[in-house]
């Protein structure tokens, strides 16, 4: 990581800075940058995430990273996907269990997603990190944030939001943003 | 009328298209205008509209409008609004039913909004259009398309898909595509 002393994360969402800024602790100075950018509308994570990381690079002229991540349950055709947040302030988790009530198996799979874009004004990097599990019957755990409380990873009897910090071993965000780290290792 | 020979109307969907071209049968051409716009996120149906508009103008360099139309319910904050096309692609009407389970009285209310953006390249005006009334407890009726099975228009014991071409005298989009004729009337 020679090349780069500080990189940008262009958030406007503190849960999601904070657990960001947790996994390059002591490697590399994060700088939460606020700033407006117009997400596309689609379904693709990756096609949201260059435009997004395009556009803050426009406006900060510094290597920056943005990301967009949601929840996709395959059953209801990958709903809410890439307008999970916006489906979160409207629906909730309970709207989420409520159009999956009453169904059982495979039908109750879905899958974090998280898509990092990066990009120094010379190049466009995504990098993507899935976890995969099924939604919980109810709500469980406080920690966490958005669909975490009925989000159970698999292998595991808790949700994102009983396992607390254990979440950030395993999540979608970490693969990523892992993925993104050995991306800069030999930057 | 005089100042507009013939007037683009800029959408992939046929079905909208035909109930529009239907309200200027005999007063003016109507040609459907298949082009791409990035429609914008948010929530403003006229703001969507107007961005549409201009795009579909800057494409076209000739008088056109678009139409962005949904269902938005309060009791669950607005959904799907201006995602409806989206969230009916995912859940149908199946799942704005299974929201609405166990509701009753004024948690059933609903409205559909149209709103019609205009551009002639000088200036883009909007038009809106309002129906109100109720999310059905199921199905009815084969005619419309989208939502029109589960929405009864207030003071109509039946759904749009129900009242077939007695939707188009009450409907959100019969009422914005008038306010865009008086105002092409005095053009």
């Amino acid at each position: 990581m020679a090349a780069i002393k500080e990189l940008y994360f262009c958030t406007g969402n503190r849960h999601k800075f904070n657990e960001v800024a947790e996994f390059f602790n002591g490697k590399l100075k994060v700088i939460q940058a606020d700033i407006d950018v117009d997400e596309p509308r689609g379904e693709s994570f990756e096609e949201i995430a260059k435009s997004c990381a395009k556009q803050a690079y426009k406006k900060l002229k510094k290597p920056v990273f943005v990301e967009d991540a949601g929840l996709a349950i395959p059953s209801l055709g990958g709903f809410p996907g890439t307008y999970s947040a916006w489906v979160f302030k409207k629906l909730g988790n309970d709207g989420i269990l409520k159009l999956l009530e009453g169904k059982t198996g495979a039908r109750l799979a879905a899958e974090f997603v998280s898509c990092i874009g990066f990009c120094d004004g010379k190049a466009i990097k995504t990098f993507n990190g899935i976890c995969k599990g099924i939604i919980a019957p109810n709500c469980r755990g406080n920690a966490g944030f958005g669909y975490d409380p009925i989000f159970q990873p698999a292998g595991h009897n808790e949700t994102f939001a009983e396992l607390g910090s254990g979440k950030l071993a395993i999540s979608h965000r970490s693969i990523a943003v892992g993925a993104l780290q050995k991306y800069l290792r030999d930057y």
